[in-house]
């Protein structure tokens, strides 16, 4: 299943309009194309519309807002959902600053995403209208491990439901749910959280695997979480002693680059409860 | 021709101010140290106009526009005309959105452009006034071919002499043209798009050459576009199996910093028509 | 000593807000995340004194700002110091422009900062209220010698005196001083200069390393220079033929990433004078 979800990215080559913050911009740009998509980046509300309508989907990103990017991605957003294109909504920071955390519930409110990839904080932040998000990152106390993987399977299903959107939460293990089903992912590698933006980087590729997949928003989802892990396992064995995370940034993004069909088909480590 | 043209820039190492989009600019900065120039960045009004007149050249890269960037854009092209500075506009997605196209016709109404370096599908919305640009990416039906290679470099020409400016329009085949001379060049790797922002880079180092070589502009800027494909062609036989986009990316660069004066002599490939 | 001001980085992880520019975001997110910290980006004055709240400490750097950012600048730095909180300033390009400079002086003037670093054209304009600055590079003139270094340290503890915040001046030799102690430093390697952001690297993992080590500044951020000046060695000594400034930004990360105390307090080159 995994192997035509990546060869339809390939194929159709889906242009993806990012409205995303400036800091993993530049590594958006370049896995999206290293998946088989095109970026564009376009943040001013005079052609936020513009911009969308031209793409097949829509990436909205926080990380960085200000007063002058929320109104365009509010306008993105409603465009894509007239336009039927899919839209993914990364919440980076949820929790941190009520302006983060009240953005992200006002395109809840005004969008209809495709999904929502984020953190376990960030998401529970969504949930509660408030939350303990240590910056960007996960709550220690957040994690998901072994232990409480089914109740966060069934978090996972309840926000998918209330949301009408396939939620992707990334950590140790991965999840990805509608509100039926939940694929939990066991690809990955810890380091990649060494890293700035592999989230922000899996965010822009689930828009394109999305993008290219209508209709099987959750399975294209669950591929891309798949293939960012099993890129960060292929990128962390290329790595010398004398490497850190500046090559391991190069190295993923390069295995998504090179990565085949057969070896995502083959390596996506995943159970669907 | 083309050595001497290098060891300018090295001996002279201009100061090329940019107001230039976040998405590819920190390559474009790091590009600009490794031909021998260095880079400032500075996009608000307020200090445009000053930052320009410490410079010796302008980079114009209308990418990631925005409300407030596009006055500092206007003021700092105009001071450096008032100062005799070469001033290089990439028209990043024209044709994509009416506010690039019109930002892009703007900036050519205002400010006396030494080169303006796009893509094929760029070019022709600035000359249409609208255009089918694929977001960012030149449209297939648009690009240059040896069929039709002396249209597009009659298009070139005919393009330079309305504006007064050489042109560079790139891809597959790339021409730099004034009204009277079109440099068709050979040079470069289909890989290259693949990695985003090289067009950006390719304009930064552009402005540099231009600077570094008063009164010669069309020949330093194919001399630029021929140094950019070269150290794309040196750059992909570095590549190894595991390597893609992103270490594509830093090999350039890297290429970039270590080209001689003699291998960008000995590499140019181009006709001039 | 440097042994340990590393180890309580990694110890503490420190959560570091910076405020900085589009440049060279990327590089300074991923040398926090390298040196064990972790960074948060926002600018935007709606959410600045609130980040700043949650972290440990304050990075404000000055390139590219503009007029939205500089009062979420002044926000953050007033709240940081209302908390106890320490703030690293980085005038890039003070005396380059009027708006740079006199919105370093402001912030001088409305936040207390634990350390200002810059180059040596830039804290010179910082005490003239104007200057020379080439752009973002220090001018000729200026330079740190061993000719003139008792001179420059006696520069540096009067700045540092008048301020009541550390200077780390950078360049071929660099100084870090408070009012009666100053550290040369004589670690480093002059291509560094020839990557876009070293600076702007060093003043993000300065932050973290005074953080980490609250009452002991002077010695925090003398280790942090160390630190990136022997990375620079170690990244230097790695590069091929093929390599280039692109490579080297890559490798001074990894060396971050990688650095031990053990080998910090080995390899720390200084005297106090």
């Amino acid at each position: 299943m995994m192997r035509e979800l990546l060869e339809n990215v390939r194929r159709q080559a889906p242009l993806i309009h990012n409205i995303t913050n400036y800091v993993t911009v530049n590594d958006c740009a370049n896995i999206l194309l290293a998946c088989g998509a095109s970026p564009i980046m376009a943040d001013d509300l005079e052609e936020a519309e513009e911009i969308t309508s031209i793409c097949g989907g829509l990436n909205i990103n926080i990380g960085t807002l200000n007063q002058r990017t929320i109104p365009a991605m509010l306008a993105a957003g409603k465009q894509a959902n007239a336009l039927g294109h899919p839209v993914v909504l990364d919440p980076v920071g949820a929790g941190a600053s009520k302006l983060r955390t009240e953005t992200a519930l006002k395109l809840l409110r005004a969008v209809r995403f495709a999904v929502i990839r984020g953190n376990i904080s960030e998401i529970k932040a969504l949930v509660q209208g408030n939350g303990t998000t240590k910056g960007v990152d996960a709550d220690v106390a957040d994690r998901v491990t072994e232990e409480n993987l089914s109740q966060a399977a069934a978090f996972a299903k309840a926000f998918a439901k209330k949301n009408g959107a396939v939620v992707a939460i990334t950590g140790a293990i991965d999840i990805v749910a509608d509100e039926h089903t939940a694929y939990c992912i066991r690809n990955g590698h810890p380091d990649m959280s060494r890293i700035t933006g592999t989230g922000c980087q899996l965010s822009a590729m689930t828009a394109a695997y999305v993008t290219a997949n209508p209709g099987r928003t959750l399975d294209a989802a669950a591929a891309a979480v798949c293939a960012m892990g099993l890129c960060g396992e292929t990128a962390r064995r290329r790595m010398t002693e004398q490497d850190g995370n500046s090559s391991y940034r190069n190295y993923i993004i390069d295995a998504v680059y090179n990565l085949t069909p057969e070896a995502l088909e083959e390596g996506a480590r995943y159970e669907v409860r």
